[in-house]
């Protein structure tokens, strides 16, 4: 979840936009929504009370995810940029694909709820479901079916995702599989989400920004799972993975506990991840390894391969499972069991506080 | 959706209530809530990036529905009653779970996504729990994981769930196969959650109200829909069926015009389900059949039966499928195709107006 910080409640712009979502009602708004929702078809789509879709193996993955307007997303960012229906639409179906992917498995189908205040612009609920259906095309999630969802009302914008996924015949890989002596492997960027999201936030304004940074900020708006890496990495043996939503450090941490293991990060297999993010780090103050040990919402993936496994094509090493006493004995966990991570030998929460330029044991996430 | 009209919004009652969300922090708060969730094993739990759920015969259903604050429940409403998370957490699974059972599936797993004000309490939150663990305890869906979720921040309380289910094999039940000669049939009460939110809307004190009109309430607060009669049904060779949700007149209605077909309904089979409203019909002064016609949030099922089907347990004829020429010719398809159903061979749509005591043509659902 990007923390936007406080703000006033921002309406989407209605002028000149056309109809409003009240004035449509429900029945003409989904004769807007739904030829927009191009993607695979589903064994039945939408127009009944559930989709029917298919899971060859005899199982299915499901997961479920929430965007909410100034808490995930705002409107109008400080620094000009106005977030798009196009953007929560695909942000939407990334965050959601994210999960499937982690598992290591296959999309097959999103169904979606939207909550919509009255005076939303119907133009801005038509790009919302072109930018699911987009999503769906650009990220190469050629199973998934847009099969259906539910539109309601409410006060601020929220748009709720869930999604199903095949993981065809193989065991699904959780985040506690993790062994001491395993390569820990990420795909995907590092930073980037964050960065953009420090942009955002940024007064140097949105128009003035170079092609680098907008890209940054893309990628905040509009992320870019790697949904073919997370079944080559179920094929090519990985023990654990989770999707990087909540900053390497934190998901780390995650699967750290979960597999009752430590894990070693190596700074110096993230100085290009920082390095990408340089120009982002001076118009914001910010120094980029913050971003890529703590910046959430890049959705890439985060894998444990057993010794000795040659990485599937896209993942890199950034560090090594270790058993749990020797982040221990390095004090590493004394923030607490969901934190056994080192970077370099040191608690990870001393790399975040001296990056953040305050004491040791300094709580970046507030809990 | 129940149209609670406008209303300031209200916040959950803070007082002695103990931690509240923000206290106690998204770990923390997980803790409290996962032990509650009780329900049928998945696969695979909560607490990786999706949940695995099986699906004996290759395929699943999928659904998602959404509950927004001062749209769809208030947290207090003007008759004093206050909506307890456990309410609101019944109503959720309930809703989601009608939908699976619409299909003619048995409900195999709900996944959850709560958005919580920082101030809600934590014991609120633990009520929630409780209600979706109870409501698929109660209304029988055992084979229902309760499989896993997300939490995030929001300024009002939503809650959104998303359903899976099996057709054990069999085809789906879809609102588009009634052809004339049909019997319609409903199961479940007819009225009782609209009368329900009348009390609630009314200002005669809760407190005040009998056991009767407590009890309807109740089925506003916490519907129960008839979980075994869906799959029933389809085994009975239902050909058309859908949730109960918007009102006996707009949900025949939309199995009409998904069909092709007209419908009538026969006053004479709902006298018994307006009787039963004759006491809330009194103190608030609507008349109990139009709760009968138009009430929704009932959550019970409407499904047509080839002629001479004997009718599954817990079903009741309340009129026929015609041919859409019939419908037509008595203008009750003249407000619009999606309302090709009759009264007692007069359009709907008059029954409606004469109940409101408004003119013919009034639009009840405003679109």
């Amino acid at each position: 979840m990007a923390d936007t910080g406080p703000a006033e409640p921002v309406a989407v712009d209605t002028a000149d936009a056309g109809p409003t979502v009240a004035g449509l009602g429900e029945a003409g708004l989904l004769a807007r929504i739904l030829p927009r929702l191009a993607g695979a078809p589903a064994l039945l789509g939408p127009g009944d009370d559930a989709a029917v879709v298919a899971a060859p193996d005899g199982r299915f993955v499901v997961s479920v995810d929430t965007l909410v307007q100034d808490q995930d997303f705002r409107l109008e960012w400080p620094n000009g940029y106005r977030t798009t229906g196009f953007d929560v639409g695909w942000k939407s179906a990334a965050q959601n694909l994210s999960d499937i992917n982690a598992m290591g498995a296959v999309a097959t189908a999103l169904v979606m709820s939207l909550t919509l205040p009255a005076h939303t612009p119907v133009a801005w609920v038509e790009s919302l479901a072109d930018g699911y259906a987009a999503a769906v095309r650009t990220l190469g999630a050629d199973r998934c079916a847009l099969a259906g969802g539910d539109l309601g009302a409410g006060s601020e914008l929220a748009v709720t995702a869930a999604a199903t996924g095949s993981l065809e015949g193989r065991a699904a890989v959780v985040r506690s599989g993790a062994r001491p002596g395993d390569t820990l492997a990420v795909c995907g960027v590092l930073g980037a989400a964050a960065a953009g999201l420090a942009l955002l936030e940024s007064p140097v304004p949105y128009a003035t920004l170079g092609e680098a940074e907008r890209a940054l900020v893309a990628r905040q708006a509009r992320p870019l799972p790697p949904l073919a890496a997370g079944p080559e990495a179920a094929r090519a043996g990985a023990r654990a993975m989770l999707d990087l939503s909540d900053g390497l450090v934190r998901d780390a941490g995650r699967m750290a506990a979960a597999s009752g293991c430590g894990i070693d990060l190596e700074a110096a297999a993230l100085a290009e991840d920082a390095a990408a993010l340089a120009g982002a780090g001076t118009a914001t103050g910010v120094p980029p390894l913050l971003w890529v040990l703590s910046g959430g919402e890049d959705h890439g993936l985060l894998a444990a391969f057993p010794p000795g496994t040659p990485l599937p094509e896209g993942f890199r090493r950034v560090g090594a499972v270790v058993e749990a006493s020797v982040v221990e004995a390095a004090g590493a966990g004394a923030a607490g069991a969901a934190a056994p991570v080192r970077v370099d030998g040191r608690p990870a929460a001393e790399a975040l506080a001296r990056l953040h330029g305050q004491r040791p044991g300094y709580d970046h996430f507030g809990g």
